[in-house]
């Protein structure tokens, strides 16, 4: 821990710092110029936070040291994660597509698009069973009969089902439908489903929360990774701005900023963090090119007769072409890896 | 539901609007002039939302034409509502002040607090047993044995206990334990915790979550309202943006806001608002001067040992200050109220 | 400068920050523990900034000992600043009001509420005569006849005026008009423009930038006092933000945080700040209670016809009142002066 | 305008929204169902905006119908512009790279990156000589040496120059010296030297500001093709949200998104926009595979000396093989193009 003090802090401030930190078992280094005091010593433990020092009189900035993030962090990490879901690799290096409806809304939509997602050679399926939704009165999914067709059309076309749980009373049965689970947005901080998701056999498709910074999306994980489940996926999909020409202001650049600091494989849905068809396709292409390990995004045979996030599911016909804009960018990262300086290869 | 197409849209994309709409029983009116076509219908029903006619071809914009939120809006609300907690009357004119630590954190820690709260003239005691934290190794309250203090610290001193309620697991204790159980703003989105409070014998205390709209806000308020329990209050605690000289932004202005629209009371958190005890105080000031029905602040006997959120905690002196404060600027609006016209009503 | 290094910086990283800081002419002094390593010296010059140790590999963060405002900040101040502007003082414990339509339109418009404004016993007038306006096609202001008009006003009424200054191009005439030149929100950071200010014989109002921190607005006030201008007021405005039932966000906790770091009066823009009439009652009265040292409101004799800003224009009456409402909350504020403690004085 | 009344609006609201639509000659269409009345007609003209009619009693939404960039629109406009500069096309399907120092520095730096930037086979040299600074203490650039300097590595190295003009004083000069003129970020809204940008015989380069809607941007353009000056480059370089890994965050969806509606070309500024240098690169692909262009960059032959912005500023070698990676990804979005649906086009 470092820690600045005031200009204006007197001897007696100093004092009740060092005192608080010998308390604590720390020995402090005090270091003195002309203008300034700062104080170096280790980490402060579980009896003993950052915030508990900045609430000092005299204390004017509190820096960590090492990474909070012990699981979660790149270094002391043995290399990068990857996670395989259904003969898919995230992370590694390759190229993963998930893709499918926002909701399951019927067995006929569901195989309907399974089908030409199956088509186009994508192995991941993504479908809601347990819908949440900010109004009350909006459709809420199928629930275990959504759960009960997602297993039919694994069956049916050897995909793997991505899908979310939406809170602990529901997540057996999630857990027993799903090969890979997802944590929502909404959900990110929601800590008693983040325990359970660590818990859970199944790996975790970790949503960023629309307004989590970097550092509090990987404490989200960090909570998952710490109850014993190391299978975690993040997955940006669109932040809270002003900037009002889409629903989301998709935050790129957090791909190769958290794979600076993680271990973990990072993908993009470019259908929430944008919320328009139009943009999805540019935005796939964008998230491969920045560095994501993969995408996830909607599409759906009839989109406007969505049950809910119509205006964002790709038809059919885009979806296909994308698929192969994705794979010609993701060869064209490839080639160039290893050419790379280090820095520049954060972002591979 | 209004619904202006796009210059650009042809007969068929008109057509196609119009079938989907009849398909649902509505009976739309179309009006056209040289630019533009637009069409007016009553609001969808469940089975056809906006988003859905939002996502057909040619649409440009969709307009809701009633509230969406039918117990928590103002129109055709019979008064505005009041809740009533350990005899204090939140809402109907007047000031309502709950105070205390962050987290209880010791017998001595609580029962120190709560006798000074008290001594203020305070009825409303708030202090967290279950807390809600960033990090997985934080402390994370003292579960039980907090709400068992709590207990018995309202039996000592005659307090109103407000508690936060975690998870959907650990209601039922809280809501034994409490007089007023608090929804975080993490979980304002949590839906089933929030159909758990609706059937919650207790009033709520719903914060607004850090991203959360207006609109999100009273949405999650309803989602309360539509399980029963009628005795709902909002509380504004700061939203997050890029501003940096404090914690959080407080969005004062969202009180007459928020009253323009809903029956429901209003109060405003001006320690999680800021973070940092030097603004408490003058915010809270101005929570009263907006219309607040009421402040919810932090105070500390020993901010600099508190384990968690001691920066912003009120020391004791500076507490007794600001309640006789607020009393005076409270006593100021309603002097001014009567007098005042429609429009600035709203904010008292 | 207090530089701590990365964990993984090597002894090579360490001598090339070292040898820059020296070749600088900074004698740092180095403090080592097991886990860190951190710097300490005197600021860096113009020769050498926080920015470029930042760019050393190595670094991993940079953190300035002192004020960079030297002419701002409150530390060093020889008391606070009060600028007196046609005999009302801004600062020093005063409220100082500023009223007045968004635009001049017309002498009969301008006559009208100059007429209301003094009835109300306000001595300051606001209005603009060259307006900025997002839309090229929009109203521009009335220009040079404009500020005719406003000598006109003054004449009659008695009134200081306050009134924008757009471009260096027409700056003399808004100079020689103005008893107080603003400079607006989307031009705090038109350096050229600044300067101007600063070299300019009346008191300046300085808006916040609607993506401004407090730090980057203390710095174009500081601009101006470099030029040699001593009398700036800082007015915040709202900024922008995700949050949607206003038009820009009010962050009044920046006045109670400006007080902290800088000698300058701070007053408050609730009109701009919300953009809806029936707000800016309510945020004008928390501004007052926030601490702020004066308000600028708009109000129009009759807002549906003004040229710009209507929606948020106060209606004569509501005008009125409000500044009882100010004055009775100043009272109460004035009363609890020095009966608080240090920390809670930072809002007073 | 499509007007929308309030439900609770009476029979002399609607009454007063009629008469002054056609005090200013416009005939509305009034429609009517048990819930909603709306009025359909013309958009208002300089004499009425939207903004009035929104200040009326009794209105709850106002809509414009046509587009208020008459000439920065797509509608209508004669195909896509594109703007060459020194031989290079931007748009039209080409990709634009720009790169150089942040400022010019001395000759030697200036000379030493242009020679890189000239051997990677880039032909646009950007460099400022007249740097917008936070700070006025902070390096202000060259200024009038400066462009000379850049005079001198024109005629060199064949190079076309991109500078930025700070404001209306030195614009000739700067007009003088450049093949292109950038306006910043910072002076988006800057209107006398966006007007002055649009008598240039020049194109102009038009940075976001870093809180500009999509709609305030295409506004600022319109001041300079209003002016008559129609090669204006538009280029998104970051805006500012909460989210904290990165200075600003870069919003790329809103490239597809700005040529929905504009036929202007549209670059992007990852080295702004990210402020990290190891962000830069990955940024610099997602730019133009999110359909961009071109690209802008910062390349410094030393950063760590760099008197600005070093940084973000890329190593020789990284930008080195920048330029490799962005061709490649450039000929993917070639070949796709054509068989792409018109939707997914926007993005190409």
């Amino acid at each position: 821990m470092l820690i600045l003090m005031r200009a204006d802090a007197g001897a007696a401030d100093l004092e009740r710092v060092l005192d608080l930190l010998r308390e604590s078992g720390i020995k402090p280094q005090v270091t003195r110029t002309e203008d300034a005091t700062c104080i170096l010593g280790p980490d402060a433990s579980k009896a003993l936070n950052a915030e508990q020092i900045s609430a000092l009189a005299g204390v004017r900035k509190v820096v960590r040291i090492s990474s909070p993030f012990k699981l979660a962090s790149l270094d002391g990490a043995m290399g990068r994660t990857v996670v395989e879901v259904n003969g898919v690799r995230i992370g590694g290096g390759d190229l993963a597509i998930v893709a499918g409806p926002c909701g399951v809304e019927s067995r006929d939509q569901l195989f309907t698009v399974a089908r030409y997602v199956a088509d186009s050679g994508v192995k991941l399926l993504r479908a809601g069973a347990f819908k949440p939704r900010t109004s009350p009165y909006a459709f809420q999914g199928l629930g275990l009969e959504g759960l009960r067709l997602l297993e039919q059309v694994r069956a049916e076309y050897s995909l793997g089902i991505v899908t979310e749980a939406l809170d602990v009373e529901t997540f057996d049965a999630v857990e027993a439908a799903a090969d890979m689970v997802q944590i929502g947005a909404r959900n990110m901080q929601n800590f008693a489903l983040l325990r359970r998701a660590g818990r859970c056999g199944k790996p975790v498709l970790l949503k960023r929360g629309p307004s989590a910074t970097l550092e509090e999306w990987l404490y989200a994980a960090e909570y998952i990774l710490a109850e014993g489940n190391r299978r975690v996926v993040l997955c940006e999909r669109g932040i809270r701005t002003w900037s009002d020409h889409a629903r989301n202001t998709l935050d790129l650049s957090v791909v190769p900023a958290a794979k600076a600091l993680t271990h973990l494989p990072v993908m993009v849905d470019p259908s929430h963090g944008t919320g328009r068809r139009d943009l999805v396709v540019p935005c796939a292409r964008a998230a491969v090119a920045v560095g994501a390990d993969g995408v996830l995004v909607e599409t759906h045979c009839n989109p406007e007769k969505a049950l809910s996030d119509g205006p964002q599911a790709l038809l059919p016909s885009d979806f296909a072409q994308m698929v192969g804009q994705l794979e010609g960018i993701h060869r064209v990262l490839r080639e160039a890896k290893g050419a790379l300086s280090g820095l520049a290869l954060n972002g591979l």
